[in-house]
């Protein structure tokens, strides 16, 4: 699957997920087929878009049938990787590395959170939803012994980029930021970041409000 | 400024937090000026982009000299609105609810966070950092007294987009939307929505880290 979709652009990508999305409700409510018509207008996109979307994957539409629910959905989900089971582990068990470990899915979405870390004694042996909290202090050795490839960083931000760079180290080759930094991507060709930046989006929904576009 | 901004993209708009958030970075360094280059290095765009996107805006640069990072700061601070004060609700007070309330510094957003609601009658008379937490069935009496314009969702999708058209009703026109769910935008011209889909960011990051690109 991998080299199939090296030639796939990151913005495509990133429709993918909601494509996902969208077709799994569309399943769980027992609908078996949709037009790219019916469904460019349920997402608000055009029916050429998605089409050509699809495509980039070898398209999975019938002329005048449509698609086939379930297994578009399924095929997304094979090519996002949902069942990749990626040991995942989260660092910084503040308010929001917690809510992230309880709200989140992570099993749905190709990633298994088998490990928190923390600088407060007093999280040390707790845990969250069955997860253990750990003292960062053991977090090389974590590394070493468990072998976990992606990192969630709840952390302020002064502390992201030097953290990242010795996690690289550990083996870590994803990271999922929330700190209010852009991690330095350049590393090394195999290590991937998404930064999630809640302040721009907010920020961006004030000039939208103040501009009513 | 409203009218004139009328005709910006939004994707040129979606990039204004970023530069925001970089020069605060430089104007805390004591950093006095920048280069297009130097700023394009820093925040991995072109240095043709960013004249780009900041001549959209009537440009801020000198030839030979630079961008004066403060003065470029404060111009695009003033841009996005960051001092709006728009009056801010949060619907749902759970984990995530809890996060968004005490991370995220929403008066630098150009918002003030002044009252959350949820449907746990245990949380009634509580606070979250000094914001009071009332009753949901208080909420339309609320908005009337009050007039917020901007509302933060962190409730589960299934109640999302019928609580979005009360609220719609109610007078609110910008929506931070945290549900799993895409919530309808074709309400009125006038109400805007950003969807944040942290699922849909996780799921990127998966395929990513499969594929390695």
């Amino acid at each position: 699957m991998s080299k199939d979709n090296s030639k796939i652009s990151i913005s495509v990508i990133k429709r993918l997920p909601r494509y996902y999305r969208f077709l799994g409700e569309l399943k769980a409510n027992g609908i078996e087929r949709i037009s790219s018509n019916s469904l460019a207008q349920m997402m608000n996109l055009t029916a050429s878009q998605i089409r050509q979307d699809l495509n980039c994957f070898g398209g999975f539409g019938h002329q005048g049938y449509g698609y086939n629910v379930a297994v578009l959905h399924s095929k997304i989900g094979a090519i996002l990787g949902v069942d990749s089971k990626l040991k995942t582990i989260l660092i910084g068990a503040g308010h929001l590395g917690n809510a992230i470990a309880r709200h989140l899915d992570f099993e749905k979405k190709g990633c298994v959170l088998e490990a928190i870390f923390d600088i407060d004694e007093n999280l040390m042996g707790k845990n969250i939803c069955s997860i253990p909290i750990y003292n960062v202090a053991y977090l090389q050795e974590y590394c070493e012994k468990n072998k976990p490839v992606v990192a969630v960083l709840c952390i302020p931000k002064e502390a992201a980029q030097s953290l990242a760079d010795s996690l690289v180290s550990a083996g870590i080759r994803a990271f999922w930021n929330f700190s209010h930094y852009d991690l330095n991507t350049d590393y090394q060709e195999n290590v991937v970041v998404e930064n999630v930046h809640l302040g721009d989006s907010l920020l961006t929904l004030t000039y939208r409000a103040n501009n009513e576009i």
